[in-house]
């Protein structure tokens, strides 16, 4: 998967997410960033709760993002989500915020990391994550 | 637009939704509930975003929850919307957050009032909103 | 504790809390009544972390809520609670928000049911939490 | 203002800020930081609601964020804010969010670009907040 071939996940800006700027509060792309990857997985037959049963679970450890335009309440955008670089226990991930006229309002950069959810230390990514994410 | 018709909008549990509990965080339920009366509003061709530009708002004025059962990490939920009252310058909502299995997880009457967004006084809901609504 | 000698928790507006109307996003009242009660138990010697790690949650059953007047960014108010009925497994407050004009901008009653936190299951309220509350 | 003499300001951990994973969600120190270089505005007494009337607005540009380690329910921290570069129309701020242990819990880079709140337009930022932010 790259940028190309990135998946791709639907947003619409209810209220919820603006603020009193006219645009979404900055810490609520974060949410609609997460809210991406959790459906990548979702895509590969890869549920986060079963993870979570199973002793696995998924921080993100690191984040570089970038506010380019803000967006604004009805609009409908679109997340792009894709791996930058696949480890042993954390990947990252390249994702992009665009509008229907293909801007780009927000890039980030995320790295999230493989965790026991009880000890919080890192483990191994499962095998067949790593290859569903790197297909 | 009775119960039996109501308005149907899907929700998903997101990590960004739940608390330290282990269940949704009971504030965030509300966000689900505005959320399908946005997109209630949208699939009878309202736009909040071009009533705002044409100074009509909709403000909260009442909100009457019972909290029935926690949603839990990606969970699949239908918000059911339906008016129980639509006056002069408010709308009463019924609004209930069902799982697959048909339980309540989470039932609300919602006053919503319709407001001139500068002044925060109330007007007249506009005549097709109303209709639209009604139908 | 009446309404009298309400316990007073101080609030103040953030970019965080308000939406594009430019006042506070109605579901984040629900988040300063929230505090205002965890601080409530905190001043008397109530940690819901430990009582947490003692198998006893509180969690939110019903709420009944009147937002009268938006509050917006930088204001700061005071939350007032104070407890109407102390039953057996469940708590109801009263909380007003207040300006410094002493206008309640929101108003809510909220009923607290006592659980264990991985059943779910309703159970006592401690008993030196009970006599706290009432004092 | 550097490291040694940066503004700190307190933040409790509420249900709210929690997720399922039992710490607090991602998304959230991003809240704190806000509220912290909100303060530290006010602490040299520039109100951010007096810039908005004035036509000065600061939005979020750039972040890159360390998650270290999670904040739980209950934690009483503290946000550490000092600027780093003081540019024309922009202020990036060094924010650590550290415990009573003194570790650090979060760190970030913080890039604010001076606005006007209608046009988005990058303005200079007024001298009496340069000399402020720089004492």
């Amino acid at each position: 998967m790259t940028e190309e071939n990135a998946f791709e996940w639907p947003i619409t800006i209810y209220y919820e997410d603006t603020d009193v700027g006219g645009i979404v509060y900055h810490a609520n792309y974060l949410k609609f960033f997460e809210r991406a990857r959790t459906e990548l997985f979702r895509s590969r037959g890869v549920s986060l709760q079963a993870l979570f049963a199973d002793h696995v679970s998924f921080v993100v450890r690191h984040m570089d993002i970038d506010f380019h335009r803000g967006a604004r309440l009805d609009e409908q955008l679109v997340v792009k989500t894709w791996p930058k670089n696949i480890r042993r226990a954390s990947i990252e991930f390249c994702q992009v915020l665009v509008n229907n006229a293909g801007q780009a309002l927000c890039k980030a950069t995320v790295q999230v990391a493989c965790i026991h959810p009880e000890t919080m230390k890192p483990i191994q990514i499962p095998e067949n994550i790593k290859s569903e994410i790197s297909k």
